[in-house]
């Protein structure tokens, strides 16, 4: 039937125009798909609970602070800083595309995007709260009390809402239109020859191989110093720490290389802080290939065109605590 | 010629109705006036330095830390988190209306917002970083560079053009249309009987002495403890570091009433956590007078109505550092 619809619109001269304009070269890196938003009431919600610090013991650290949306989804710092200024353990990926990627955090440990939510507020190295006072600051304030009854209809407000909305509000954290996806799309001016040259090296050296899809990577764990090994002072061990299996040891997350050029620094420790650096050790390192600087260069020519429209993101108005809300604790033990 | 054109309109009927409904009411409190933004680009410059964590040392702490947009300008702290989460010295007042108080911090020894926006960046118990290394920052970066000169037409960047982008986002923040202004202008309908009812007390107890114009204060200084003293482990002295008079001390710059439901916690130590316990203190050290439970709750209510129209940010695009932008510190010493 869809083969038939397709006849009908090719076969169709004006149509064909527009046909080609959506057409998608064939290539493995594909445009990110549009969002679309089912319920928008829950994405405002959820977009206020990312913006919310009251979900910290400090009342100082919300989900932006780390994946600050002013700078490609990231805090651009090596790891980030948490409650009492505690070092993290590992680089703050960027939260933009994240509904693209097979699983969350570096190691994957949650399944989704609802599942990862819950988890900085009740690290103690990070929000440093727990469930149950997050809970029950949302529950002493009557706005988000009648907001959480009207996306949910129900009277009380549990943890699974709480990350269902958030996630609802980062999975419209998409950022299409980058200038590789008009090419994708078949303007093929939208890129330079250089950016050309570029990706035909990202595919012929074999980068493709792990950053491939929509979101340039995201979707498998990959041993992070295959030829040669990562030296790092960073102690974190990769997807090992959820399967258990010897095999799994240093593999991380494949990062999405959407919006690169905005995530600095790199890698799980955030030891680079340039893409030229970058480009270099990954080839060394995972593919064996010393790119000359020319080649460099047109990789990162590349990358850069991967930049897409940043969300616009009308900052939220947070409804005042009550005399009875519990109090952050921002110092002190 | 003023009081000819004057008498002319009020000759005329039809002209009559739309001059009643931007007459105020002759009180010791009037309407904010609205903003006038000469100066677009300057404002929108102002706006990403005022998100701007990379002014800061750490690269974790901007203006908007502490002077949350989503939290009516404050950090909703005792006293806020600085860089490697120093303790702050005083409560953060407001940004919201701030370009309406006769000068700046709670000892005014800054005279207005240009010479107030330069302080934080290179407090070292703030964003502690200096004026060079900002300025060092905001030059390695092309689209600060072309912003900038856009702006100011100068090819440098220099730190009282910084603050004075600053100061003009900062003038933007106003929040006009609280219901109480809307009372001002003659909506009789616009608050209750109740708040009506304590803005009169507000008015016979004396609370308007200090807490008058546009802002409901921010015009004079003075003494925190006036009738008892206040008992405070907060070591500031007030106006007194700044004049030297033993006069000023603890003579504190009368902090704005407006959207004071949104700025809690109170007083220059944010010791005080409702507006209840603020209006009760304020009526006993400040003017000799207990207010009734009800009394209270009527004050309160009025407090209530100057709650203003937020106003709508959309979150800044922080142009990326360049390879050779020098990196945050945000740990080690």
């Amino acid at each position: 039937m869809k083969a038939r619809l397709l006849t009908l619109i090719l076969s169709s001269t004006s149509l064909l125009v527009s046909a080609q304009a959506w057409a998608q070269r064939n290539e493995p890196v594909q445009v990110i798909p549009p969002v679309q938003v089912d319920n928008p009431a829950m994405v405002e919600l959820g977009k206020k609970l990312f913006f919310e610090p009251r979900l910290s013991r400090s009342g100082f650290i919300s989900c932006n602070s780390c994946h600050n949306l002013s700078m490609g989804g990231t805090d651009n710092i090596k790891t980030s800083i948490g409650d009492r200024w505690q070092e993290g353990p590992i680089n703050s990926p960027t939260v933009l595309n994240s509904s693209l990627n097979v699983a969350q955090f570096w190691d994957g440990r949650a399944a989704d995007l609802r599942e990862q939510a819950g988890g900085p507020i009740a690290n103690p190295k990070e929000m440093a709260f727990t469930h149950e006072l997050a809970l029950e600051f949302l529950s002493s304030v009557p706005e988000y009390k009648a907001e959480f009854k009207q996306v949910f209809g129900t009277p009380s407000i549990g943890i699974d809402q709480v990350t269902e909305a958030i996630a609802a509000f980062e999975e419209t954290l998409v950022t299409p239109d980058a200038r590789f996806d008009l090419w994708l799309k078949g303007d093929d001016k939208a890129i330079t020859d250089q950016e050309l040259a570029g990706y035909q090296l990202f595919k012929t050296s074999g980068c493709v191989a792990c950053h491939n899809g929509p979101n340039l990577g995201g979707s498998s764990f990959q041993k992070m110093g295959l030829i040669e090994p990562y030296v790092t002072d960073n102690p974190a061990e990769g997807r090992v720490a959820v399967t258990g299996k010897d095999a799994d040891r240093f593999n991380f997350k494949v990062p999405t290389l959407r919006n690169v050029e905005l995530t600095y620094p790199y890698f799980h420790d955030g030891a680079v802080d340039t893409l030229g650096e970058a480009v270099d050790i990954m080839g060394r390192l995972q593919l064996g290939k010393k790119f000359s600087a020319e080649e460099n260069a047109q990789i990162v020519a590349f990358l850069k065109t991967l930049t897409g429209k940043q969300p616009e993101i009308v900052l939220p108005i947070l409804p005042a605590s009550r005399d009875d809300t519990p109090r952050p604790v921002p110092f002190g033990s």
